[in-house]
This record gives C-alpha cells, structure tokens and sequence, in this order.
C-alpha cells in the first residue's frame, strides 16, 4: 500500500465521477485521507466548499502547497506521474494514444449519453439538471445502446477497452454500464462480450469497493 | 521542423477538432502529410472511411503500422510524447495535473456548450446533428457565457487558461471561442482579461495558419 498522508480527497460517495477516482486508486494500490460531501445535500455547491473548486464539483484532490486539482481524470494523471506502475494511462508513445483514444470514445459516446438520459429523465435529478429536457435524454438512451453494439463488437478480440492491457478507459466505461438502471436504459444482456467483459470488471478487487 | 513522413493525418480541414491538432502540430513544429476530407459531403462517415474509423469522425492519425489514432487530443498526446518540447500538457506531475484539469474544465464548460448550441440551433447543422431539439441549444448559450465570465476573472491573475504557460487548454478554448458566431453566442467584449487573452493568441504564428 502506497500512502499519501499529506495529500487529501473530497469525494461524493457512490457517485460516478468520484468512484472513477476509488477505483484508479485502488488499482494503484495507493491510499490517500478522503472527506465524503454530501452530493444529495448540494454540500459541493456551497460557498464554503467553492473556495476550494468554483465551479462546484467532486472530486477534489488538495496538494501538500494548497493548490486544488478538479476533475476526475486530472486527479488520475496526477497518481499516474507519482506512481507509474501499473500503468493506466498506457505505455510509449502510442500505447498513451490509444488509451487516451478510448478514454475519450467511452466518455463521448457512453458515459455521455448515459449521464444524460439520468440527468434529463430521472425526477431525483431535477436539481441537478434545470431544466429537465426529456426529449434529450430520450435521443440519448439509444446513443449509448449504439455504442454498447460498437463495444461489443471490438471486445471479440481483447479483453481490455483499450487493448490488451487494463486502463482507465475500463474504469470509466465500467462506471457508465453501472449507471445504465438509474438512466433506464437496458442492461446489454444480448451483447456476449461486452456482458463477458463486465463479468471480469466486476471481479476485480478495486470495483468492490 | 521536425517531420514525420511515415505518418499521415486525415484531417476536416476549418472544423474545430482539426484545427485543435493543426494548431498543437504547429506550436511544436511538427509536419505531417495530411488529406483533408469534405466535412460537408459528409465524407468522414462513409463506408471507405469507416475502415480507418468506425466511429466516422475526423481527424485521424495513421501510424507507420497501420494502427490508426483518432480522437483529436488522443493525436495531440502522441505527439507530446514524440516531441516534449515546447510541452503542451505541462511538466511535472502537479503541472500535467492541472492542465488536465482546465482541458476537461474548458471542453465540458465551454467547448461542449458552444458546440451544443451550434449543432442544436443552426440549420448548416441539421445532417450532423439529427433530432435537432431547440429548447436544448438554447439553454447551452448562457452557459457558455457563465463559463466565459469564470475565465475572465481567472485571467486576471496570469496570461494562460492553465498558469503561466501556454498549453493545449489554450488551443481548445481558443477554437472554441472562434466558434462563438455560428453557435449565436456574443462575443464577450464586456470580458477585458478574456479579451486580453484572446487577442495574445490570435497573435501566435500557429493561430494564424
């Protein structure tokens, strides 16, 4: 176990975003002190806490000097630079762009539309989204089936995202297929490798957090 | 300069994603053959094209072996790796960190919002973005506004969006701002540092291309 005693995190719980961060950590095997807001309170809105991020949102990673980094995948690549293995982000120049590449595939075309079929459809995320638009998060429910289809097909040959190695590209593609209940779209039970690649995910240490 | 025969770019010539390389390539000094593909006939989703990127998007980069990159920042990192200096991600681990973060904060902030209103609203916009839902552009404008008024009191204090260097969180918010007009959001003329800024990067070589 790596720890980072001086460093410290404020988290959201169970949240998307901020379990993209628990479980980068986890697969690092590092530990860092973490304060949980309440997300459902708003607690990262307040003034108080918009000091700290001005523009309201977990997670949070405060520095030793009190500088303060937001979003989730800037508070990986921090731990990435401080502990390089194993390697999430991916390795030499092309293995980078490739995870890199499907980092930003899952964001655009999954956690996306799946984020906002919840955020645009679901009545307990009215105070997040104002206004609601339901036509929107209906054009996105099949958005995000579409990309499941295109992942399936691409986990035929591997069994990673991005490859034949584990990256955050999994973590953040894992994370969207874990909100697909509460964005009602359909879990993707006819798709055999994507449902083959979850089965694996789902075993692993870091996502049982 | 430094050239890369062996690879090429497929790129979309004037639309924002391409110039985001265009402009990062340019900033290091980098040449790449490059063909430029009709955005406006669409040609980035057609069957031919489809080969080099299912998802149908542009720009792409292809490598000596075949593997092709797409995802404009995925393409922007392999070429950071290849060539570090100038480093356009930032140096050290709290620096990269918090490029990271003001790249994500400016496309999810700004670019997304701008992009948004742009696809939502403008008739020329109808064949990449089907159904077009109004209401939806509509309620992106002043965000994007929002977000402009959060950098202008951030450029108060330094003359880069990610400290005291130019990084690739300048060039996306740069190609985003150009893109104000046609997403019908007014220039920000009451913003001076955003002004400031904006004039200091229309003045760099690799803008002007």
């Amino acid at each position: 176990m790596i720890e980072f005693p001086h460093l410290k995190i404020y988290s959201g719980g169970r949240a998307p975003n901020p379990r993209r961060v628990q479980i980068f950590l986890a697969e690092k095997n590092i530990t860092v002190p973490t304060e949980h807001l309440d997300i459902n309170k708003l607690e990262q809105r307040g003034e108080e806490f918009k000091k700290i991020n001005p523009l309201g949102r977990l997670p949070v990673l405060m520095l030793e000097d009190g500088t303060a980094i937001s979003e989730s995948v800037a508070i990986c690549r921090y731990f990435e630079e401080m502990v390089p293995d194993p390697a999430l982000f991916g390795r030499r120049p092309e293995g980078k762009a490739i995870v890199e590449m499907w980092q930003r595939r899952v964001e655009l075309g999954f956690m996306m539309p799946v984020a906002t079929a919840f955020r645009h459809l679901h009545p307990g995320a009215a105070h997040l989204e104002s206004p609601q638009i339901a036509e929107w998060g209906k054009v996105n429910q099949p958005r995000a089936r579409e990309f499941m289809e295109f992942l399936d097909e691409e986990l035929a040959g591997r069994d990673f995202i991005a490859g034949g190695e584990f990256s955050i590209a999994d973590i953040t593609t894992f994370i969207s297929y874990q909100f697909l209940k509460p964005a009602r779209i359909g879990y993707p039970e006819d798709l055999p490798n994507l449902q083959r690649w979850f089965q694996d995910m789902s075993q692993r240490p870091s996502t049982l957090l």
